[in-house]
């Protein structure tokens, strides 16, 4: 495939004026073909036209159809796959596993949402039947249903090329719902995202969509997005990145004439609690897997564990056996420069903090950009006087919190800001007796782990990735499993509609056969 | 009952400090005592305090112990009508059937919750059992469920003192869902705020709750209620009143370090769509059905009908029919001054503007605050050229809008800002025909009336008091029904959770025989 650098306007290629730059390979710094094109403020109106009048008609295609969309999106990147092999590890530093891999997640979401509208139910059918007959007033027939909010803003994250980013679970999800999407492509792997753009595009062809359900537009700097953000047209947000970007873009779209929702996952640090049974049972286990969470992708998931409290008396193995792992650890190119920096950056502030000691490091191999794991250890009065110490270091670094007084640890604990995760080891006998522990690991989290690490988010209809201000902008919702697909909804009530008028989920007779609740 | 005239922070009483005024009698100008207090900042504070301290076990409190605490609360409220009755018609001018009625409302609405909670199901409880043998990797035990967001700030409306006040739909659904409440009581009904208000602190004590799981605040001006808002405590705000109060707490909420969610409901002008056909079979009973529900309460429901669109040929009956009942209609005090200020401005605004004429309007009764029906009319050209004529008038005024060309008709109707409900007249026949009428309907409103009139909203499961920005600040969620209780919750997700510590919704075996779904 020829990559052209061009951004995608429904079914045809933007022509750009300003020169945004080519991808660099993070392990060379070389640069990578094509340049890529920044969109005009005139392409990305015409994306939001197309999408606007898409949205006319794609709110009300039927789940089938809209899940034979879906899994023609997913055979399309199949079958462009060893394209994105050839093309995603020279910009982003991923090795080819990962490729398919997480390609084969990219499918397996959009494969999901098409399950969950084949099968129907998820629209949350609810009827009320009229009661004439009612004293002192006769009832009406009320029904609702959830329908689409409109056409989507997605931002392409820069650690999940394909998972987060074109096709990736904010576009299955608000494409599931009946919202067009137009995405903005991140400039980290700007072809992995034409190579995947493409396969979408050719997907709302072959099925006979409206061309505006799908744009993809690439922009340096901020104008694109911020533009985006601020249309009319567009109804809501999803993003995944930097506190930062995410924040910025929540503030815009609050001040807008119409405020948005904008769904954005941001920071995390994910802490670990590890119990002193635990630690006695297996701790040289706990510090493999520890090890391996932490240094899972380079670091650089946003569940990734960086936070490890422990009780000081049962420290030392754990401690010990991470360390070594820790310093062997291979080095690797981060997604790219301004990543790495800012993870050496972390790294120094960790260095020169009073009261943390560094337990071990690794060596950096050859190549550019290369992140180095890290493990820390400080002790729980130093963590708790210092604000420092709960900042994100985005990458293969872990800071170990040893404690000796229960109530340090909630305090601790509940001291965090919102996280997507909080986890816990212990024995059985340990945990049954850790209930306040737990209560305020909810009231910190979006998803608790038990016995296990919070890397490897599940693609399924029980998942929450989300979790309080600031993991995610809005804690009400999850970007990754089927309940995503209720961020882009909104519900719609028809009163004594005649029955030709009504969407097929609320006849009589249920010719869906949809689950729905009758009254 | 001896009204005392401080606010209720907790099981006690707050003491104040500086005067906010008597009640005032609309209908006379004429005080009533006691004079009220405004709670201190320090009474404020110790209101969140003791939220944030309820909310640790309030917010896993079973069902079926939160629902015994909502029918408490509904029998309280029974057991001093006669006090409602007594107080509530001086401090709004509204009679005493409305008392009544609203008071059932607002019992019906705490009973609906309290069997919504004794079902359970509506928790969403989720389930995917673990796959221990699945390849490439093991799938691990996740399940998720609803849990409460935390405390809630809820601003009573001027227009229900009872149903969306201190016990109103705000603070039901948010006791539903497990978060306390701190009421911000309205100024044009201290006293009616002042029974319901003991009327649940004497449930909260019945039912051995913490005290701090409602609270309610005396403030006048602003400094409380955006205080609330601003805390770090607060977790959601619920508010019914002006676009100007409601966008206010919106951007107040937005600039939070950790910025929360707003359901405010602000205005709407509702319109209403007589098709010819309709015109044609039942004029005369459409006016008559219209001046129902434009004069309902003096006109002081957000479902008012404010905008009447009818072919031209078709208008002269409607017109004259409706103008009749209008002129003949008896004038009411508003439920406050300022409210009465802002119609009689509305009312002047409309009588000025040009194209537009009056059809008619009442004679004013003795009394202060008087508001007088009032009907206009105008033509599609002169109101899709002026924006003041989509400004909503709160009271019993409406303006007919006559139209000679369909697609002018969908142009007005797709240029309206977000309605919480758009209403069309038809025979089956022509109805049949209107799908892209109902499409933009539904594209600019939460609720879809079929030969019917917007006000008198059901509370049941299937209704959507919502719809697009400015009906609504968050068109996702409604705030009446059931499903309101989803705009205080999050999904929270257990992974590999001992049994003992899952939520009982959860647990193996479904203990609480709740709708669950497995995979």
């Amino acid at each position: 495939m020829k990559l052209q650098g061009t951004s995608i306007i429904g079914s045809n290629r933007g022509q750009g004026s300003e020169a945004m730059g080519q991808s660099i390979n993070p392990a060379t710094n070389q640069t990578i073909d094509p340049s890529y094109i920044t969109a005009t403020e005139a392409e990305m109106q015409q994306a939001v036209s197309l999408a606007a009048e898409a949205f006319k008609t794609y709110r009300h295609t039927s789940g089938a159809d809209k899940a034979v969309f879906l899994r023609t999106i997913a055979d399309n990147i199949e079958a462009v796959i060893e394209e994105l092999v050839a093309r995603m590890p020279l910009e982003t530093g991923l090795p080819e596993m990962r490729v398919r891999g997480e390609a084969g997640r990219t499918c397996g979401q959009l494969r999901l949402f098409a399950g969950l509208l084949e099968e129907g139910s998820w629209v949350d059918a609810r009827i009320d039947f009229a009661q004439p007959e009612r004293q002192p007033l006769p009832k009406v027939d009320t029904r609702s249903m959830l329908r689409a909010l409109g056409p989507v803003a997605v931002f392409a994250a820069s650690n999940f090329p394909l998972a987060f980013s074109t096709a990736g679970g904010d576009t299955a999800s608000a494409l599931a719902a009946g919202c067009p999407v137009i995405v903005k492509a991140h400039s980290s792997h700007s072809g992995t995202a034409e190579i995947v753009g493409l396969a979408v595009q050719q997907a709302v062809a072959s099925c006979g969509l409206p061309e505006g359900v799908f744009s993809l537009l690439y922009g340096g700097g901020r104008t694109i997005g911020q533009a985006l953000v601020q249309h009319p047209v567009i109804k809501a947000v999803g993003f995944t990145g930097s506190y930062a970007g995410g924040r910025a873009l929540m503030d815009l779209a609050a001040a807008r004439a119409e405020p948005i929702p904008v769904y954005a996952e941001m920071s995390a640090i994910n802490p670990v609690v590890i119990l002193p049974g635990a630690a006695a049972e297996r701790g040289a286990q706990i510090a493999q897997g520890l090890h391996g969470s932490m240094t899972l992708g380079v670091g650089q998931f946003c569940t990734n564990p960086g936070l490890i409290f422990i009780h000081e008396d049962h420290a030392e193995v754990l401690a010990t056996e991470t360390a070594k792992l820790v310093a062997t650890s291979a080095s690797s190119a981060m997604l790219n420069s301004g990543i790495c920096d800012a993870y050496c950056s972390g790294l120094d502030a960790l260095e020169s903090h009073a009261g943390v000691v560094r337990l071990a490091k690794a060596d950096a191999g050859d190549g550019a950009n290369q992140a180095v794991a890290a493990l820390f250890q400080t002790d729980i009065k130093t963590f708790l006087s210092s604000e420092a110490l709960t900042d994100e270091v985005f990458g293969p670094a872990s800071i170990i919190v040893t404690y000796n007084d229960e109530a340090d640890l909630l305090t601790a604990m509940q001291s965090l800001e919102g996280q997507l995760t909080a986890s816990v080891h212990g024995t059985d006998a340990e945990l049954a007796t850790q209930g306040e522990l737990v209560s305020v690991m909810e009231d910190r989290a979006g998803r608790l782990v038990f016995n296990g690490f919070p890397t490897g988010v599940e693609v399924c209809s029980s998942m929450v990735h989300g979790g309080p201000f600031p993991a995610t902008s809005d804690g009400r919702s999850t970007s990754v499993g089927s309940m995503a697909i209720y961020r882009f909804t909104r519900a719609v009530c028809w009163q004594d509609c005649p029955q030709a008028l009504l969407p097929d989920e609320l006849k009589d007779g249920n010719p869906l056969a949809i689950k729905r609740s009758e009254v």
